[in-house]
């Protein structure tokens, strides 16, 4: 494969923009710009954020070709100043962004990016592209792993995600949700993650029988040996034909390591448990019964309610295209400006829709915790240079519905920034985790969750409130927009 | 960005399978598989191909680094003999593959391989992620591109696509199916197609007035001045200052390229409409009104009905996610394996279910067309090296309901040979036509089925039946293995 720049991975009308900017003189001013989504993708109370490394991957290699200048001239739409100014084109801006792995709710500027608005404006599609993708798969995954009641989940979906980026991007995102490991071997090796997998039908019909396949498998990979068992007939044929290999293994002294079954057709829920008892009376209590087979959380959670007995799941295209809900809505807009004076002026923009209309203003956001349990009580977006004092109490509205209101009394609720530095003046500040300590991290955000808001139907929603000062502003705003 | 060679973009199991059969002796065994998917994806009767140019590059480019073998190393499945003939690895064997941009139907063999069984067995994850992820999308926009009746659609999806590669890719995918362009410069740059765009809401919100907004744009983009009219209000505000703007370059005569509005929220059947007849009025009978939000085929196809007087379609998430069914369930199984004698020995899959039955053997697939219309009839699946004679009779029978016939006239129809070689010996003896060449061939491949074909819901299937011989080789292979 060839090596790619993703500068040019833009909308049009961004660089159209950029020119009309440009052209007014205007392209200096700073702006700031959050990104946020408005809906959790399916039902989910929460997201996980996820894409932070690639973007600033991204960042840090932005820059035009003379390739790319050379098409954009024969384009036709811009000016040779134009094009002159893009050959030096650098983000030279900050970023704040939650750490990846943490748990976000709907309206909250997950990201910020302040910069001279001709930058700012540039990122908004790549940004968008890869915080979306990798926020939506890491979501998904914790859903199922959520359903699967802390057995290992496998991500299995290569050969059915859009494409290369997204079977490893993807398999990245679904480890940081909470997968045990994937298939995917240049995954594994890119971002040091668990890699895993046995065998397929072909493996089985490439021999004469069942029992040689299993018996040969057995022989080359004795310490992690899960015998696929319905390539002819589940019960008559597969499982006893790996039980006779695992007594095999075990009157030689071989089975050492892990061992079991992949069960990938049939009903899971009866197979399973027929297979589990099946095992047991020959003395296998330890072996695994894994499955796989067009499984969702939803699959999961009703297999699991019927007590199938399987121990370890393997999850393909519905992970890793998320496919009740391919796609995140996540967005990006404009909440403050320079004005003519240097002061920044904070921007909103107006909907019919409530929930549709922007937070003005830089922002910040803190999340507060109950000090006893350590679980979450709500997130407060607020704007930049607030505090929230754990000494005093702390009162807390809906930004809508302004009558729901909770009290937290001082020394009962802890506070966390969740916005970190990324870049600042156009320089990365930031080093990632490597993807194991960021599943680490994304386990512990889970865990400060009630389970109630982790149901997978109809959850319970987190508050996501607005400090006074920000909800002032915003009211303010509105009156003199509806009133011009 | 980073080069990646997505050698290791595999899953596990053909890496600890590909041992097997090296370590069996097994591995330079002649085999022959099948790519083909059992379902067209939504509900559509047929499917474009496409993906092959990738997977050309891919099929070259495979090599395993120093640096791949050592991760395979400290995996621990691996033994030196098999890591050090990974070190040599390469493709050795055939390909032949209908062109992209075909129409194709579920079990016909879209592609072929054949190769050395280590070889054609590695093929496979990375092989079905790529045709897989480009052959939805470009059936996603024919949909799309059907519904438009004839409109220009827009493929606007970038900021929603799974990954950098899905929006690249899926940019190339939508182009071939029918997409008049995209609004993603990257891939307008990579493949020779048409970029769009003109400006987003913040262009408006960025100047203090809707009216010189639309001005400054005017001015810098006169022969392309598409005004956005829903910032604000569409009717009130965003189509009469529309107008205005368009008055004023007529007046100074620069009113010569395309012009028009878009509208991106809102009820697009009443808003286009009124604004239909606000621009007639205002004598700009030939103002493209273009619309975007949220659209799909379906939603296309209504507003159609309702007499919306939409002229140009931008679509985004639904197309670049095919966000109806995000995945295609394309498959690659094994059809014939090299016995041992020499011969090449017909395999065949079975199942409960007639439809998951694969055909055996070695084949090729002819097309049969209507010589006076030129319209397809059927797609026969055959042996390769069989023929069909057009100058004389065909009898055509369903492969299952097998009293379905269908008897054409000695003269009547034309047939065409559908698998063209792409690789021979290892060596790529294919050249790729280029984007735009591949979506004119897909136009007239479209052409070629009846409207009852193309319809979005349940619409008339494309007979694909089995040549005589193929009917009987999969029969006795059937008896055969039921009488084991």
């Amino acid at each position: 494969m060839h090596e790619i720049n993703l500068t040019m991975m833009t909308d049009f009308y961004q660089l159209t923009m950029m020119q009309g900017y440009f052209a007014s003189g205007e392209h200096k001013k700073k702006s700031v710009f959050d990104m946020f989504f408005r809906k959790s993708p399916e039902q989910s109370a929460y997201a996980i954020s996820c894409g932070l490394d690639l973007l600033i991957k991204y960042v840090e290699s932005i820059r035009f070709s003379e390739d790319d200048i050379g098409f954009l001239e024969n384009e036709g739409s811009f000016t040779p100043e134009f094009l002159d100014y893009l050959r030096g084109f650098r983000f030279s801006g900050d970023i704040h962004a939650v750490p990846e792995g943490t748990v976000v709710f709907p309206h909250e500027p997950i990201l910020r990016v302040t910069a001279p608005i001709i930058e700012a404006q540039f990122l908004e599609t790549a940004l968008l592209n890869i915080m979306n993708h990798q926020t939506l798969i890491a979501t998904k995954a914790a859903r199922i792993c959520f359903a699967a009641e802390g057995d290992p989940v496998l991500e299995f979906g290569l050969r059915r995600a859009q494409g290369p980026d997204a079977g490893i991007l993807g398999a990245r995102a679904a480890i940081i949700g909470g997968c045990a490991a994937t298939s995917n071997v240049l995954a594994g090796k890119m971002f040091g993650v668990p890699v895993r997998g046995t065998h397929a039908h072909s493996w089985i019909m490439s021999f004469d029988d069942e029992l040689t396949a299993f018996r040969e498998y057995a022989r080359l990979y004795p310490s992690a040996c899960i015998l696929l068992v319905d390539t002819y007939n589940t019960l008559k044929s597969g499982v006893p034909n790996a039980i006779k290999v695992f007594e095999e293994m075990r009157d030689s002294g071989r089975l050492t390591g892990a061992y079991g079954i992949r069960l990938d057709s049939g009903d899971l829920a009866y197979l399973s448990k027929s297979a589990r008892v099946m095992l047991d009376e020959a003395g296998f209590g330890k072996a695994i019964i894994s499955a796989s087979s067009d499984l969702d959380e939803g699959l999961i959670k009703d297999l699991k309610h019927q007590g199938a007995k399987i121990t370890l799941w393997g999850v393909g295209t519905n992970l890793i295209t998320s496919k009740d809900c391919p796609s995140l809505g996540g967005v990006y807009k404009i909440s403050a400006k320079e004005g003519s004076g240097g002061e920044m002026v904070p921007k909103i923009k107006l909907s019919e829709n409530p929930e549709k209309i922007t937070n003005p203003g830089m922002k910040t956001m803190f999340r507060i915790y109950d000090k006893e349990s350590g679980k979450m009580k709500a997130d407060v977006i607020a704007l930049e240079g607030e505090t929230i004092d754990a000494t005093k109490d702390l009162m807390l509205f809906h930004p809508i519905a302004t009558w729901k209101k909770m009290e937290l009394a001082a020394g009962t609720f802890t506070v966390r920034e969740l916005l970190v530095p990324v870049f600042a003046g156009g320089k990365c500040v930031y080093t990632s985790p490597s993807v194991m300590e960021i599943k680490s991290y994304c386990r512990k955000e889970l865990d400060t969750l009630w389970e109630e808001h982790k149901r997978l139907l109809r959850p319970h929603l987190m508050p996501v409130d607005l400090s006074e000062k920000l909800f002032e502003l915003k009211t303010r705003l509105i009156s003199e927009m509806r009133g011009i």
